[in-house]
């Protein structure tokens, strides 16, 4: 009756640096690449869209980051995050595990995103840049980089991909409400996204193309990514670094750890701190990475140079890929649609440091719902995939008679995804094939003469 | 830099007891009267929809009532919410005031309405009743009884106002989510709805008459109402009682402490532990009840008994009103759209120990995206109107020159009333007003035989 149910930090438990992984990554560094020269890029590829800061943050050797005051002092609004034992959960499931789940869904636009918004927007905004741009899937990151661009005096310019934009109009109204402007992508408004005017779903591939394109041509303003770099997975690294201490306050090891994977950064920022505890220990959890069947990026890509983006205008990036030209088909889980992953997921995956496993769409969303009516939370259609994985956990420690201890990352709330959930009650719900022969296409139209990655 | 933003308490702190403050209310007990006889309405009057124990809370004389031990374990899951201090926002304003707000938008259902939601879904699943039906105007109540019940095995059945039911579809799903059934008010399951067909918008009234009806005639179903009533206030005092061990931690007294007032919940549930202590001390902050202009019921109504509902099927009840054939227009705070109060709070502003005052919508919209920009948090319509008289309370010590203490009740975000913030952005929402012959119209029409309260 009184057990702990959430566990909470006070604010001064706010981290005061970032965990840097990429000192500690198994195997050879695979710098990115000018698809031009087929050099590793460096600074002067990144200048144009990105800040100084942020491009040594990028690149940097320190194992600790400083998180800047200005940032900390914005990450009190919301941070320390709650991480909740489901003891309803585990009830309902009837299994002795122990499952504890770490909530992002408490910031003001509702998931963990504006954890990197917050600090990208500070750094822009310290380096007199006027405008940021940037794509969003599900609409989590354009809002939470809105959020950011008000508390900073920057404007903000979003590209929402197509699909997202249809199914969640309130996710557009949000960012208006912070200031934001927002356009349906492929737009009229760039090169890339006239060139993508076919494409009826759109892609977060093209809509990042589309906002590179403008921060690069306008002089006052830069470009802003919510996933896949180095840096933003840096930035959400206070997840992991919160969640160690309220384990420790709970009592407890986790003999697994769980998050969802579209870029990478709610994955990395919840497992990394855990993954180097575990490097330098020798001893420490097992990581399961959770992504759509319809876009198995982990599961099913290649390990290759691909670009970031539809258009080709980033670096190659090392990474498993299903070819930068394969446009997912249009589950609600908008911020999963990506056809790459974060090159640092992807060495850690390469090394065999993690597992990954894909869902399908519906088999997501009956464990969203089954969690829903048990732990209160309606959760956004990303972490389901996590809660599945959980539940399959859960499923095998009853199996094995076992009190495994559970993690997983609950990165945001669903509010915004009713749609998809009054779709689900009907059972009406579509449960998109992933298509075998357009990643076929799209892995055959991977850059020519990048080095080998097989 | 480092100064306290959220002050947050353990789960140990949450209150052991509701607040009662039936037995200190000033001047003499007004019963509520059985329309029929016009004696005063007994436990008999009560028990075709309503458990036993929460009639026994609704006329208790005991100053402090229990929690159940099941209860505060439900609560555990969102409970204790923060209190923040608004330093963005005391900023923007330039004001010397310190802005202090409860937020109670962390719940699950995202709004206060669960902490009620949960000891009636209990009381009543104790009691062997198999489900219970409800109006919700916003939705954030019919949300917070459907979360309720899928915690205790009961079926739910909400009656929603046909005006928020269009403006709000996602609300609908949230509660189908939950598993409970929904319709739309004015519906044609009911004589009450039937008899209403004509009205386009419905009212909180019309759909609390379809829900009484419903839980009158099914042996199994009971009633749950979301405000007005003396049990439902009490319950939400645990919010008032957090927020003084809370302003203790800050270290600071408010000079006035100010909430929303539709029906009474939010209201009571922050001010009258306050309350409570500002009688039994002798000095205490002021209390400010923030209304729509457009349903303007402390500052505009009648003090009188009325009918709680439209059809006339509950015990008549001493409070301003409007009249119970009132139908208040649709302002997007639909959870402000009652013709009465809770007979607490009126009698308290009989009484003095309150002030009102009522907010034309868009310049509660003004308020409230000031705050969103500021704090980060988007607020529901209904709280607007609190933030709006906290801002004007805080320029009235910028004037005055006084670092006065300002607390506020957040009691929900507005992540389902996007539409309303698209139309005020676009600068096309509507700012309806109250229509006084409408009111003289629905007072003519009071029930006759009551005792004058004149």
């Amino acid at each position: 009756m009184a057990e702990t149910t959430k566990f909470l930090l006070s604010e001064d438990a706010i981290p005061t640096h970032w965990v840097n992984l990429l000192p500690d990554l198994p195997g050879d560094p695979l710098p990115p690449l000018n698809p031009q020269t087929m050099a590793p890029a460096g600074p002067p590829d990144l200048t144009p869209i990105f800040p100084m800061e942020l491009i040594g943050q990028e690149v940097s050797g320190e194992p600790d980051i400083e998180i800047p005051d200005a940032v900390r002092e914005v990450y009190r609004l919301w941070r320390p995050t709650p991480l909740f034992r489901a003891r309803r959960l585990e009830e309902a499931l009837q299994t002795p595990a122990h499952i504890y789940y770490k909530y992002e869904g408490v910031s003001p636009a509702g998931s963990h995103k504006p954890n990197t918004a917050v600090p990208q927007a500070y750094a822009n905004a310290q380096a007199g840049v006027k405008k940021l741009t940037t794509e969003t899937g599900a609409g989590q990151w354009g809002s939470a980089l809105a959020f950011a661009c008000s508390l900073f005096g920057l404007e903000c310019e979003v590209f929402m991909v197509g699909s997202s934009y249809d199914q969640k109009p309130y996710r557009r109204s949000m960012m208006q409400t912070w200031g934001a402007t927002v356009h349906r992508s492929p737009s009229s408004l760039t090169a890339s996204g006239r060139a993508n005017e076919g494409s009826r779903t759109g892609s977060l591939g093209i809509a990042i193309s589309e906002a590179v394109e403008v921060a690069a041509q306008e002089p006052e303003s830069n470009y802003a990514l919510g996933s896949v770099l180095n840096h933003v997975l840096l930035h959400q690294t206070i997840i992991g670094q919160e969640t160690i201490a309220q384990m420790e306050m709970a009592g407890e090891e986790p003999d697994v750890v769980i998050g969802c994977v579209g870029g990478g950064s709610n994955f990395g920022g919840l497992t990394f701190p855990w993954m180097r505890r575990k490097m330098r220990s020798g001893h420490g959890p097992r990581f399961v990475a959770a992504e759509p069947a319809a876009c198995p990026t982990l599961t099913q890509g290649v390990f290759a140079y691909d670009f970031g983006d539809t258009a080709g205008l980033t670096p190659l990036m090392p990474m498993y890929t299903l070819g930068h030209g394969f446009v997912p088909p249009p589950v609600h889980a908008g911020g999963l649609r990506y056809h790459g992953d974060a090159p640092m997921v992807c060495a850690l995956l390469k090394a065999g440091m993690l597992e990954a496993r894909a869902y399908r769409q519906n088999e997501t969303f009956e464990a969203a719902l089954r969690f829903a009516r048990s732990e209160g939370i309606i959760p956004a259609p990303e972490p389901a995939h996590a809660i599945r994985a959980a539940i399959e956990e859960a499923e095998a420690a009853k199996q094995a008679g076992e009190a495994r201890v559970i993690l997983f990352g609950l990165c945001g709330h669903g509010n915004f995804d009713l749609a998809a959930y009054d779709a689900y009650l009907a059972g009406t719900l579509e449960d998109p094939e992933f298509s075998q022969s357009d990643m076929d296409a799209a892995i055959a139209a991977l850059p020519e003469g990048a080095p080998s990655l097989a």
